[in-house]
């Protein structure tokens, strides 16, 4: 028996069950605000991901050549395939286009806790405004799923910051600064002792002696306070913008769950405008969540036409690592509603029971295995099974069957006439002598 | 912009919505039947699928070395998969284990009509029972399957035989037939014509003077009549247990959907006992569409524990060709709900709305893209709106908002605080003045 691939999950039905209850959680949640889905092949050209991440991604890609000859790569992200179908049809679908899919992707990394080689990945992006309305429904979705899973204001937040106001900050206290190599320090600085963040900024060409004054506007989480340090104008309609995207935010449920952060400087190649980051508030799960923004620029990088979008995607390990810290992963049972047990030489009548239960919506199982009443009425037990009826050679003979109450081990017996008749799901009270 | 890989397919809303339908009314069936949802990886190694049918898959595959040097391919089925997972935790799970998926797999094809090189599959399957019953389970649950879909009797048939049925056939008039080469002959039968049949037949050591006996006995569907020619003990078996599969299936649906044929011989080295194979009754689609049929020693064959094993698995392109044919392929138009349109500053207003009706189900959008009201109204329209919820900077002074319907344009104004008041998805006729 060949073992199962390093990085890639099985999932057994209780484990499914489980999965399935947040998906469809995670998509009604998003179906409400009018995102449609759309379905994308696994596999692309390897080119498409080169174009837009360079060629060392081709290191973190499931990439090879097929019998034909073409180099292809498994999908590691939807944004290039999505691009491609914007543009194909772009002109044609009214603007904006609001489109939304939950599926497998690969990337070939080292697999450590809550990280595979194979994951589940929500995408959620608007395409064809620019407005910072758009921005903002992006990040009021983003936390209306969380809220919708079961999560609250102590579970998770949201660092909301600008592509242009890290950059524009580092610019105005030095033209020569590197920007790449200074927010890479930023980003560690958390995490690293304070003398190692002073050595990379300084390596950065960022001015050793104002290190302390950026630290100081770093922490400012106010937009007025942040305005009085922007003195370029990237950094001053950043701000207006961010202004804007609060305005919508804050009459939201996502409001509490929003602060800006400068530090937040994700994907800088890749976002133009707004972006966030969702963080686990408690601090246990120390990796970011999950995260998006505006990239109005894609599209038309990756051959398309000139069209703004703004979206985001999560994983399903790290949000699934979020929800079983905060409580809220479910915890169902599989159940099964009925099992008709047959007795003696009875499966005319069992099947067409079962028959009639099934096409009024329940899950319902009768024998396939040949068994006797006693392993029939096990096997129900182990199938969390909630009424059992049993269909007897005898009982038949006078047009009757028993239910049986699996909860209480109470039953009785009612005429097959009238069973399942105008219930849906008849169970064992239904039938049950009233007591007065 | 780089273009789709050829035989992969991508799925616009329009098309989605409808394959929706399909898969959610066939994963409802399936579920009523007491099978269980589970999940499976997209890659497995290169060897289990030699193991399975020999080194010639590997042309038919899309397999490579991954960065680790692991030869691996996508999954080009689930069944491999399915056996792992079955001898990993078989022994502690309560047979029978009903289980099924539906997901993407790849096969390296020539891309013809109906046929691609990503395609999604529903598999079936029940493990750990030899009963009857749970061949006649599969072939029910198929049937209900399609007939859940709007199918009827006029639409698909399923030619039902079993494994030993015709090799034992042949078999009987001659010991050396060269059973592999006859199959394959007969397969052919009715798309070739008699000579070249009768040369293929001959090429395999079936006597020739025989061949007029055979197409005799081949053309029989009654399992009485067949039984007359049964004279040796693998035939009679076989018979006997088609008979029982169909002693259940008569009193179901499936009934009338069911013929035996003798010429059926689907995957003779992979089953061992009842097959079937679906075919459009009309003729039309000439493909077969699906089949099944028990396979009693593949989990041993791949290294897990003897477990029976019956099931079947059918793809979304031979399917929806066979729904389109048979004019029930879903046409259901992408809707929305509500749109609320802002007029002047009211987004707060319009956002707590359309928060309002989104937590109680309702697909809303409003204003992403700053645009003015005509522009608003055109969009909703091209979204196939059916309420439009007005809600000027006016009449918010006077609290209140108009309801627009969007199938004859009337619409009248309503009190901010009664809608959306009690109801779940309030509409104009609800607020309309009843003309007596």
């Amino acid at each position: 028996m060949h073992d199962r691939l390093k990085g890639f999950r099985e999932f057994y039905p209780e484990d499914m069950v489980n999965r399935k209850a947040v998906f469809n959680s995670i998509e009604n949640t998003i179906s409400s605000y009018g995102f449609r889905e759309i379905g994308t092949p696994s596999l692309e050209r390897t080119q498409l991901y080169v174009d837009k991440s360079g060629s060392e991604i081709v290191d973190h890609l499931y990439s090879f050549q097929d019998q034909g000859g073409r180099d292809i790569a498994l999908t590691p992200e939807l944004t290039p395939t999505v691009a491609r179908m914007v543009a194909l049809r772009g002109k044609s679908l009214p603007k904006p286009i609001k489109w939304f899919s939950t599926r497998p992707f690969w990337r070939y990394e080292q697999v450590q806790q809550g990280r595979f080689r194979e994951f589940y990945q929500t995408n959620v992006d608007i395409f064809g405004s620019s407005s910072p309305s758009a921005d903002a429904e992006i990040i009021v979705c983003a936390a209306h799923i969380l809220s919708n899973l079961g999560l609250d204001e102590d579970d998770f937040i949201f660092l909301v910051s600008h592509r242009s106001l890290l950059s524009g900050l580092l610019e105005s206290f030095s033209p020569d600064v590197d920007l790449s190599a200074a927010i890479r320090a930023i980003d560690k600085k958390d995490k690293i002792d304070s003398q190692l963040y002073a050595t990379l900024l300084s390596d950065s060409n960022f001015p050793s002696n104002s290190i302390d004054d950026l630290n100081d506007i770093l922490s400012l989480t106010d937009l007025s306070e942040i305005a009085e340090f922007a003195h370029n104008e990237s950094m001053q309609s950043a701000i207006q913008n961010l202004e804007e995207i609060f305005n919508i935010v804050s009459q939201t449920v996502a409001e509490k769950h929003c602060s800006i952060s400068l530090k937040t400087a994700r994907g800088l190649d890749y976002y133009t405008g707004s972006i966030f980051e969702c963080f686990d508030a408690s601090g246990e799960v120390h990796r970011s969540i999950f995260g998006g923004g505006r990239y109005d620029n894609l599209i038309n990088d990756l051959g398309g036409p000139s069209t703004p979008a703004v979206g985001f995607a999560f994983g399903d390990a790290t949000l699934e690592k979020l929800l079983m810290r905060a409580g809220t992963w479910p915890n169902k049972n599989l159940k099964t509603d009925y099992y008709v047990i047959q007795v003696g030489d009875t499966h005319e009548s069992a099947i067409q029971l079962a028959h009639a239960l099934r096409d009024r919506g329940n899950i319902v199982e009768t024998d396939v295995s040949g068994r006797k009443f006693t392993s029939q009425l096990n096997y129900s037990n182990s199938i969390n099974t909630e009424t059992v009826i049993i269909v007897g050679e005898r009982d038949l003979k006078e047009n009757k069957i028993t239910i049986k109450k699996m909860s209480t081990g109470e039953e009785l017996q009612v005429s097959l006439d009238d069973f399942p008749g105008d219930y849906d799901s008849p169970t064992y009270d239904d039938f049950a002598p009233t007591t007065s």
